[in-house]
């Protein structure tokens, strides 16, 4: 079976930098061996936090996002810093949004391609257990709602469509079926 | 419970294009009331399909993703052309990807917001069955080979990190709910 490289970078330049994301316009052979371009987005890595207590009650963040242009309930969420590992970053998420530590940790699954059609961005769900309360530390462009339900209400909140945001389905039917016995 | 948009828009330009994503830069006042930029990236609705024959296989497409540098087993994916829905979108790339066409069409759960923290994509899931074989029109961009497994497979390569795709992962785990006759 053949799943090397068909395509070959011929150039690549940087288009557009923020903070946040980089895009660069590579220019390329195609698996078709035609010229082309490839236009790809690198940004952060992504993390996600079920953070649970003893009673199966996990939080949740509700935020306005900007792209989506919708309110949306989440799992505990962040990118990480320059450097950062996601689960020193995942840790630092989980204190500055929800002022929680936790004392056991545990990755659920393997490494999630976010949207690999256009970006390199990598993301992994991580269950925080052992939660004691600390200082929250939200930053300027948060303004952040946080709630505990129940991991049943949160599962119907993503059978119901309530909760959209792909990281957090993700994460919450993993932790479903990691709660299942189900070993990954 | 405040849910309303606490962003404002003040300015936008486009800072690149291509025939797949665009990205745009925005002039906000953010949240905390400063001065600030949201660059944006704009692109299709993402489909996937699990296309399942009546002895419970599925169909998945592998092909190597340039932005992400790995070769990757996927549900059968694209973008919907200008004017699509995102169900006539996901006809076609089953017909274009796998060379089927089916009976049956299902949504499966809500819309999918991919990457919401810097784009607005949306996806959506859905179920095909009561597939025909028709010919396959690969685009040139795409060398593609395409497997048979059963779900029970294809579950374990969720579990085990072989599928790594986030909305493979959700359309897989989403059919599991669907099959266990839990409802969305």
């Amino acid at each position: 079976m053949r799943t090397e490289n068909p395509w070959t970078t011929c150039g690549s330049r940087v288009v557009y930098k923020n903070p946040w994301i980089t895009v660069r316009e590579d220019d390329v052979i195609r698996p078709d061996g035609k010229k082309g371009i490839y236009g790809v987005v690198d940004t952060r890595i992504a993390t996600a936090v079920i953070a649970m207590t003893p009673q199966s009650e996990i939080y949740l963040v509700g935020q306005f996002r900007y792209p989506t242009n919708v309110y949306s309930w989440e799992l505990i969420e962040g990118g990480t810093d320059p450097g950062e590992s996601a689960l020193v970053g995942a840790q630092r998420e989980l204190r500055e949004e929800a002022g929680l530590v936790a004392d056991n940790w545990r990755q659920l699954g393997g490494e999630i391609h976010i949207s690999n059609c256009f970006s390199s961005e990598i993301g992994y769900v991580y269950l925080a257990e052992g939660l004691t309360h600390t200082d929250s530390e939200p930053e300027g462009t948060e303004v952040l709602q946080v709630k505990k339900v129940s991991f049943e209400e949160c599962l119907s909140m993503v059978d119901s469509g309530k909760i959209v945001d792909a990281l957090s389905i993700v994460g919450i039917l993993r932790a479903e079926r990691f709660l299942r016995g189900i070993k990954s």
